[in-house]
């Protein structure tokens, strides 16, 4: 025995075990639920999860031999912390290499551009693309453009992304990057460099998947960093004629398997229904992988491990799910949903950590609107560790946001993502840029999440109606 | 006449001119000297003149076209301004050609990493050079380490660099890079990669000058972003045996004929005798060039302009020097000493701006010690600009900085440099990470500096004999 904490649980919860598991009072609950917030604090496994991830397999891009070392490397690490189950699930995934990509104002001043491909591009020419630019405040300004001022110019979309805790920027600026190469073909134009979606003034361009129309020209689709927008700014207050040199090598190469990797701990009275904490595995390539999404590894992974260490588990079974893909378009989370369908309706609740590592202030819920104040009840005692009562206005995550149309509630922990969106989708995505502590204070909260939903005995169905 | 503060001026001005100008009370001195401030917080030149050289000219590395470019510029750009006089200096400047240069961990783990070559650096052979890697605390540490651990190995120096606002890190942790390779290859080493000198944590190597020593080999010599030699370190806590491959393509190509650019405000009474206010011209390739030296660059130049419109000059001749090929080795501050070495007994004082535009806050000098305290006098009014009264212990800055040994006087003019080495020597040495607020500031304070010291009847000579 470890402690006197652990003693006094096992005081509080036998008499409970000698009748059934439900009738465990709240307050037992709620002292597990801060003993775990104290573990959570005073141990560094999951800075150990994240560096592992991103110091023995770093970048790791859905489909590539790198991911087949994080799926490798994901199935050893959780079956060593222990876990009753472990095991994968297959998940087809699009092939896409990078390549190359340069790009140079040549006129009317010779400077070179640092930029990225964006990831599903296809290639230019391989002796390039030279052509005049035509500038967009956003995607809108595009889509209302006359096609005769874009056929046969490189867009640039302009869009700043704004600084916000909640990352909200990024929602109203990344539709440039996503359906921007689809507007520019639409109207002509030969190719499309985009301001990067990013928060930051390094000279590091942002990648992120861009998506293609059936029946429209493939345009190539690239970004440049926000310090090479403000010069080509600052050449157009000089001449409206700029042309821009762009030469790209990525390829699509159809498909390959890659993993969803799973680990439980098997609930002790209703093993059939899942309380489900999900990351993806998968990252982009130009950086490590660290704040997204090795931190989300990392928490939910390290939270699962304390309720795995219980010395008497919950009620409900906790499902991780390191998903496959998420980057390339949700690809892991959408081959959960297909594969599950028919347990869809045994999942109590799902959440995932796909934010980087800063503190998480509020947890919100999509859940029954009846049930939300009893549920704010249940998790008051995630207060103490800085996270507040929210709405009932979760999404849940990107590769769990497809359940809620199938009936399971979600749950969002909102971090603190105020700087998130400098890092994201570049080299800068490494293990620096991750504080231990607030880490530490991420997997506290995931971890009193996951056991109190998995000895919850609110009902949290139906959902509320769409809007 | 533009205002009453001009008006008040040329009234002061105007009874001394009948006389000598010698005679002018140093209260008007001082009273024009804040006209100088005011004017300098209210006018945007200082931001236009960087702006128009990193957007029209940018990258500008000594003995490159784009020096070339730069040189024009600035003949161009000092005309334009109705300087007295605008001239240049040829300067024989070293051909230095970056090339490529990657780098990757191939063993225990494979990682690509972000390299730059140091300037100077000699290539690897073609196929690269692929070898284990021996870790130094810094540049001591090398000289230290017996050659039998070092011999076949490639140097890995992981000194970090202290912010501070004076910038003093920079000299602790230099020297690893200008003179790693030296020390590397008495020890029989392939080649050497440092940690980046920089106080920064973005994935982006800080380039800079290195030197070889005559009879000992030439090795490759190449600097690392401050992620990847974390990286390492935490590969080396897994394993002491860690196999790096680098490949780079740098290559010196003899000299080209750069210039010093200068331009003079000549003086009213004593034309011969030189106030000198200078910068660098040149630059390296990977960023613009704007805090180094473009910031400088527009701090004379805009304070020497403030000067040239005053109705009536000072007695001293400003001189502004824009120096070439400061980065491959104080080039063209030595060639400048050299060209006037006639002359340096007419050089009243000299100061340059090489440190981004960071707010100055103090001014000290290396002056007779005697005359320190009524040169502080003199230049009290520029307290309220913000720069407090120093001590004698300035070096003036890298181009002046063999004058002093000529029995010229110079000044710094002390910038808070904080975050200058986040962004020196990378390509995030760009327009937006200048303050065009401090950047006013400075100007201000080297107009002031520059008025003063024209009109200043102090003797300055001779310096304090050397320690």
């Amino acid at each position: 025995m470890k402690n006197h904490q652990t003693a006094l649980l096992l005081f509080l919860l036998i008499p409970s075990l000698i009748g059934c598991q439900s009738t465990i009072p709240s307050d037992t609950n709620q002292l597990l639920a801060e003993s775990l917030q104290q573990k959570a604090l005073s141990s560094d496994l999951g800075f150990q999860i994240v560096e592992s991830l991103t110091v023995e397999v770093g970048p790791r891009l859905a489909g590539s031999p790198k991911d087949a070392m994080a799926v490798a490397w994901a199935e050893k690490k959780l079956q060593s912390l222990g876990f009753d189950r472990v095991y994968k699930e297959a998940v087809e995934v699009p092939v896409w290499v990078r390549g190359k990509a340069s790009a140079s104002i040549v006129a009317p001043f010779q400077q070179p551009l640092v930029i990225t491909a964006l990831g599903g591009s296809v290639a230019t020419p391989a002796e390039g693309i030279t052509a005049k630019i035509v500038r967009f405040d956003d995607l809108n300004a595009l889509k209302n453009a006359n096609p005769d001022d874009v056929a046969g110019k490189i867009v640039f979309i302009d869009q700043k992304t704004e600084r916000h805790k909640t990352g909200k920027g990024y929602g109203k600026s990344v539709g440039g990057r996503s359906r921007g190469a689809i507007e520019a073909a639409r109207k002509g134009a030969l190719a499309i460099v985009i301001r990067s979606i990013g928060t930051d003034h390094d000279r590091m361009a942002h990648t992120g998947t861009m998506h293609y129309e059936e029946g429209l020209k493939r345009i190539p689709a690239a970004a440049m960093s926000a310090p090479d927008a403000d010069l080509i700014n600052a050449m157009l207050k000089r001449s409206a004629d700029i042309t821009l040199a762009l030469n790209m090598s990525p390829e699509n190469k159809g498909s390959a398997i890659s993993y969803n990797v799973i680990a439980e701990v098997t609930g002790s009275s209703k093993p059939d229904e899942i309380v489900l904490i999900g990351a993806h595995l998968d990252s982009w390539d130009e950086g490590t992988g660290a704040i997204d999404d090795g931190a989300g590894v990392a928490i939910v992974t390290a939270a699962a491990k304390l309720i795995q260490d219980l010395p008497v588990k919950p009620a409900r079974t906790v499902r991780v799910v390191l998903y496959a893909a998420e980057e390339l378009g949700l690809v892991g989370g959408k081959a959960y949903a297909k594969a599950h369908a028919a347990a869809l309706d045994k999942h109590y609740i799902a959440a995932e950590s796909d934010f980087g590592a800063g503190p998480i202030y509020r947890i919100d819920f999509q859940v029954n609107e009846q049930v939300l104040p009893k549920l704010q009840q249940l998790t008051q005692v995630m207060q103490r560790n800085g996270v507040a009562a929210g709405d009932n206005s979760a999404y849940g995550g990107p590769d769990i946001s497809m359940l809620p149309a199938s009936g399971v509630p979600v749950a969002s922990l909102r971090q603190d993502g105020t700087d998130y969106f400098d890092y994201h989708h570049t080299p800068n995505d490494t293990l620096d840029k991750i504080d231990p502590k607030a880490l530490a204070q991420n997997i506290a909260a995931y971890a009193q999440f996951a056991y109190l939903m998995a000895q919850s005995e609110l009902e949290l169905r139906p959902l509320p109606a769409k809007q």
